[in-house]
């Protein structure tokens, strides 16, 4: 692989997308898809006119996709002037990331990024030209906030004794490239990262990944900045994760294979929000479930919805589906395929790809791989039987379809804006330390409310009487902390 | 009204049921029960031979049905010496009442309590015949736990001025006969409730409704013992409040009305675990559904799930069903019943009876009501519409059916154990002040852990490696404490 | 068993019932259903004032239900004289035969009938005290049917040689009651039956099991009068048998046994109609279902719609409940119950009881009967296990419970209503012949057509062009006759 | 338009397809098909060596698919000469045709042919090199089976008088094309589908549409040929038409749109099999969906299940998405469209494109198309607000998605090779008159009992007692005619 080189259009503005041309077609989409996500637009309406982010740079590191177009635009009309990449190889639409560029913000994103490309895009996203860096950052999994955390480290490290990262400390071959760029660049300069974290405000996190990664990091006393947890408002949790996925599973399975799901056995590992939402995708379309988890309070949640909760090594020779929805790793493993039936379809559609064992697969001995198409390959044991792994073992949604839909995502996104404006509102406040926090929950509320009316949903009201009885005020929140919706 | 009499078994116990002839009854029931209540069970298995318990005063004041009467075995396997009420006019199972008052406990409970008899119940139950109080509570609702809290009240204030409570100081029904009851209590002894507060060790709150009341103390400074909060444990409120109604709702619904719910246009006001159960369990069935809710969070989780989401006023005229679960009053109002479809059926499945203005139905003008069964009357509006209510507006699935079964019960319970237990191992400990408490993570996953064998479900193990790298403990607690299921 | 007496009221109508006293509740409910019975209730405002039936003598064998009182006297309403009897020992609810029996028509039914008792009964219902016999006939199951087939051959038989049926020449315990009463009724007159069949005009069975009987007996040639099969209705047995299940059997299983379904392990042997009603219902509370089919499309259906399908023998030691709607035989034997757990739960929802081998289980070695209460008992095997097993193998859904509700009965017996119009107003015609007939599509669209404004359903109305274009009338039938729908 | 050239492959077979490329690609994924279509497979094992249409020319109209490629094939391998076109302008899988066309069958079809290339392909098929005709007619929707009715229709006209077809008598635009065609051939030979339809042994039709055609042409008696109706085959119509549907509309909807289903509100215009299985795949996503239908029994159905029943009119404001599975014409007009809400989705799951009036939306005053991909457009009203058509008004889930999944494809195509065979074998003996046929019980029987195993789902089997009491064989068939699942 060669390095990419950075692109500039006529304003001058940077970018590294796919194809230019499928900008007219992104931004079609990207029309549709803000009447399918009133949260944002709402902010736009709401926010638009006071420019609470003028001029303020913002960095995002967040699946290039139609839906996080309205995402980026929004903050670009409220003033931002964004950077942007994507956090999963094979999750941009080059459509949307070609609009963009075209338009609104600085893109390095593409479909089906090698990893030296994927994190030579991060990289990308967190250097303005000016030779500053983002005051305030969106992250997905927590990549940027890692290439950031782990780059002032090594600045420390390197401050004291001129010892350079060494990228064959780790077997972890996403980590050796992460350690070789940020060797590279204290060549360069030896105080990047740490300037960088030094002028950035805060960071909002998107999901459940990035999430504990961010919780670690309060934990262990290494968190730089202030971080919002955007996951756990429960306008995103219950929402992108639960309703998000049981839209996108059915779908992602639909596109990459054309099976038919009823009448098929289907074993999802996980029953947390996503692995909630998938199951019942699957039951809803015919199928029989088996559930595993390792949680007797989620699998008895399994039970009571008529699942067979069961671990894998009971139902892998006859189950016909399985899916990862763990936010753990190593849980289906190259020996669980070799015994699986022939054709079996294996998908992940947690976070990260170390859910299913692909080195351990790509590397049996023997083993044959069939691209059927893109994101859909069929690994053939020396016995004869094949597995079809979808996108590499990466979110199967996003790599074989388009991940979740608009509206969900502007549940998700609407929240992300409110946590920026707290974060950049509150910049010198104080009230942020570098600690993980939620949205307050009458955010949370107002996130929901906003997307009701494209429902044609009208909510009752309390009367005062009600509302004292209850003991809340009458326009929210209406519920305590602890409240599990 | 006469008052009741306590009557005495040959061992000297107390107790006043309805009917002792039906106890063999009531046994068989328990027997079929305890087979259904794994949890309970497990808890007799794991702490019956350490009697734990032994000689300790416990009143309860709960639904005195079947799976009460396991839970009141339980407690007295463990050495517990036990007194019970109802909290519940219409709830009582009598032949339960019976099969415990014959072999347990002091029981004082029938179906279809007067108001005046309720509070006599519930004197009874916290009135040990050596002049002694309990030294736990378990409490539903929390009208035990009032009463002790008002009379300490009372004496308190007549310790000052002689000044008494005055019944006629309230235009609440229910709290005239509170203030008669303490009262008339205080000419024998002013410090009945002042030394029994002394002397008990704490409350196990099981509904939602009484932990409102019991929060709303802890803010005013006013709870005068330590409480533990069951109904936010997750096994409590996540499935007896919405496993629970889905089944029983139907139950009800059924029980009393024969009426064929496919096809029928059900409203349910609020969405929350209650709420959540009943419109899946409606919708399951094959009516068409509509959700009223004035949280915009718990509202769009309404529309996710496919349900209509508008104020009651917009389905007044067209629905064949009305339920409500908010917790809150004047939901239904006489003024609503008498604009809706002749024949409407309208049930409470919340906590109180005021959710239904039943006062109101009653004193409307030319109201004629015609009693169809027990706990079934229509009213007759002089219209000549008429509309069903159920158990005079108190919980339907208890007052029309068994209310919840045994198996979501017996979650529920074996958090009533634990919690005891807890209360009583730290009862010098320090360890609980007078403050709300919830379980602990791993006593909450433990409660699940033992109900599972019985549904045939079979755990996943965590590796020690995956568990590290999700940073828990293999064997729990898996979840942060925000975590929502 | 002494033989029953017919009683008489003032005005001499004969009856047999359980307890007069529960006229007045009966009639309340019968007000009720009214209201769920539109089809019934607009029979008579269309032809209640032309008295159709006007002196015609109608007898009935269906089960003496609440709905079953508003066919009646829908039948009343338009002029004709009706006795009626149960087709189930179970079924008949006594407040609705008490009210019927007071107000309408000549009534002799109770529940818990003797099976010497249920043939009693079957034989006042077909005998008018002037020495008469029905002119229509409404069957259910076909008792009333095949008793006057098996008189009349009796007395071909007896007319040739004066033999006399022989009830020790069958196994069959029921048959032995059958013959003997014939051979008791021969010496009395030995042409009652042939004359009682000479003028019948017709006979319209309710279900699947009568309806079989009666194409058996065409195919024998041995069918003495026109039979119109009502259960082959669209309207009855894709509404009734479904729908009604669905409803009913959840209905029955909760009043029975109160057992929390969701989570359970359900076997359903047979997914037709019936078997497809309960299937969903179990599975829509949260139940896993297995389905036992011998038929393979029916089988693939199943799957389609999620459900496991296997034999018995493979869940046998692991199933929680076990329903049989097949309308076969020998379902569930004696030996099967010995393998089951600890109260696994056995009913039957089929119309005969020989679907659950109750005379094996009754005469094993060693077992104990535990009658838990009315239609629900505990068999407990020698080795200690116990199954439990509802209505003693009759039809749960009206043993344990009431029945279908009346709204979908309203569809079944609407379907009758016609069916003897059709029957009467043809009777000179010759339009029927002694075959089995179905009701002409126009007849079924109209009974659906009477029951949507209840649910407020409104229908799209062809125009002339587009019903030209699909080549059906404007106004229907819309369907070919090998329409499944 | 030019005239499209046939190609010929080095053996000399002719061919015309988009990209002879993409055959690899389309081999992989029919190896993929075959192993979800159990049905053809076992027809492959069972006959493919006596060679049942050894020699035999089999001309086939169907949606040129992977799943009809495993179609084609199993004829092939049964011995026959097959072309092959599409029945549908949009539905051809470019890489299926190209790998068939490659390896196995003269094919003629490309997504996304004019009217002209779709009959031009229809002619092709039907036309043998060597100047023959099909022996055996697979037909969809009956276009070819028209075009062979209409060219003798035609020839008996000119050999009267020498009268041409004259395009101009008729405003169907597709009716044009279709008597140009003819009157062309005429020129060339008088007799050509005279001759054809001679040496025709029979049809076997696939669907609804098609179906009806053919009963028309019966009861007219112009039927040339016996017909065997697939479509009627409880293992066609119950799976294909009902589970395949419930599978592709929201993969078309979700492939074409990317909209989030759940909290939609869906009109489904029809409650037939079609219609059933959308109403179902909406509902279990999530939407809130309302059924318009003209029977009342239908209509009935749909508010058994908790759809609401109304017509278009009274939804059309509110609605997100509309669909129409009617099998009739007109139903959504250009006037209506001009009354939705912005972006509103439109599509058509019927056979025919006249569901909506796609004529009356182009020809609009004032309307603007936007072309936002394949198979997917906006109309812009003169008002600004923009209506979403997909696949032009045709068959969404084949224009917009892969159609029905394989394995219920596999159901169909069984029916039809046993169709195929029945005809075959049959052509001598004269038990097929120039009728329509459906399959005979015990062969739909064995479609279903071919797919069973591949779900893992084992039958039960009768006892010959049991058999015998429900007096069928013990081997199937197991039903009555009537009877409908």
């Amino acid at each position: 692989m060669s390095t990419p080189t950075v692109e500039k259009d006529k304003s001058g503005r940077q970018f590294k997308v796919k194809d230019m041309s499928q900008a007219d077609f992104g931004r079609l989409e990207i029309d549709l898809a803000e009447a399918e996500m009133p949260g944002l637009m709402a902010c736009r309406t709401e926010f638009g006119s006071q420019q609470p982010f003028k001029g303020t740079r913002v960095a995002g590191s967040l699946h290039m996709t139609v839906q996080t177009a309205v995402l980026i635009e929004t903050m670009t009309a409220l003033g931002a002037e964004v950077r942007w990449c994507s956090c999963n190889i094979f999750s941009t639409q080059d459509h949307a990331a070609a609009a963009v560029a075209r338009d609104t913000a600085a893109v390095f994103a593409w479909k089906g990024e090698t990893l030296e490309e994927y994190w030579w895009c991060t990289e990308q996203c967190l250097a303005w030209p000016d030779g500053s860096g983002p005051q305030l950052l969106i992250d997905d999994g927590g990549d940027a906030t890692l290439l950031i955390h782990e780059g002032v480290k090594a600045e420390e490290v390197y401050a004291k004794d001129k010892t350079l990262p060494d990228p064959s400390s780790t077997d972890n071959p996403e980590f050796k490239i992460v350690l070789g760029l940020i060797r590279d660049g204290l060549s360069k300069d030896s105080q990047k990262w740490t300037k960088l974290a030094k002028n950035l405000v805060g960071v909002s996190e998107e999901t459940t990944t990035g999430v504990k990664r961010l919780y670690d990091m309060q934990t262990a006393g290494t968190l730089l900045i202030p971080a919002i947890n955007v996951n756990d408002s429960v306008t995103k949790s219950k929402f992108d994760n639960n309703y998000g996925c049981r839209h996108s599973l059915p779908d992602g399975l639909m596109r990459a294979t054309d099976i038919m799901i009823a009448g098929k056995s289907v074993f999802v590992a996980g029953y947390g929000d996503v692995g909630k939402g998938c199951a019942a995708s699957m039951k809803a379309a015919g199928a029989r479930v088996t559930v595993a988890e390792i949680d007797p309070i989620c699998a008895l949640q399994a039970c009571m919805e008529g699942f067979t909760v069961a671990p894998m090594e009971d139902v892998l020779a006859t189950t016909d589906i399985f899916i990862t929805t763990t936010g753990n790793k190593d849980i289906i493993m190259a020996k669980d395929m070799s015994k699986m039936k022939n054709n079996a379809i294996i998908g992940n559609i947690g976070h990260f790809d170390n859910e299913i064992d692909m080195a351990g697969l790509i590397a049996w001995q023997g083993i044959k791989r069939q691209n059927i198409k893109p994101q859909c390959d069929r690994f053939i044991f020396p016995d004869g039987h094949g597995v079809i792994v979808l996108a590499e073992g990466r979110l199967l949604n996003l790599g074989c379809a388009t991940g979740h839909p608009s509206f969900v995502m502007s549940c998700s996104f609407t929240n992300q804006v409110i946590a920026q404006l707290e974060l950049w509102n509150e910049r010198n406040s104080g009230r942020y330390e570098k600690k993980v926090y939620v949205l307050p929950k009458h955010l949370d509320e107002k996130v929901a409310a906003l997307h009701l009316p494209k429902l044609n949903a009208k909510l009752t009201k309390l009367t005062k009487d009600q509302a004292s009885y209850i003991n809340v005020p009458a326009t929210g929140p209406f519920k305590p902390a602890h409240y599990r919706y």
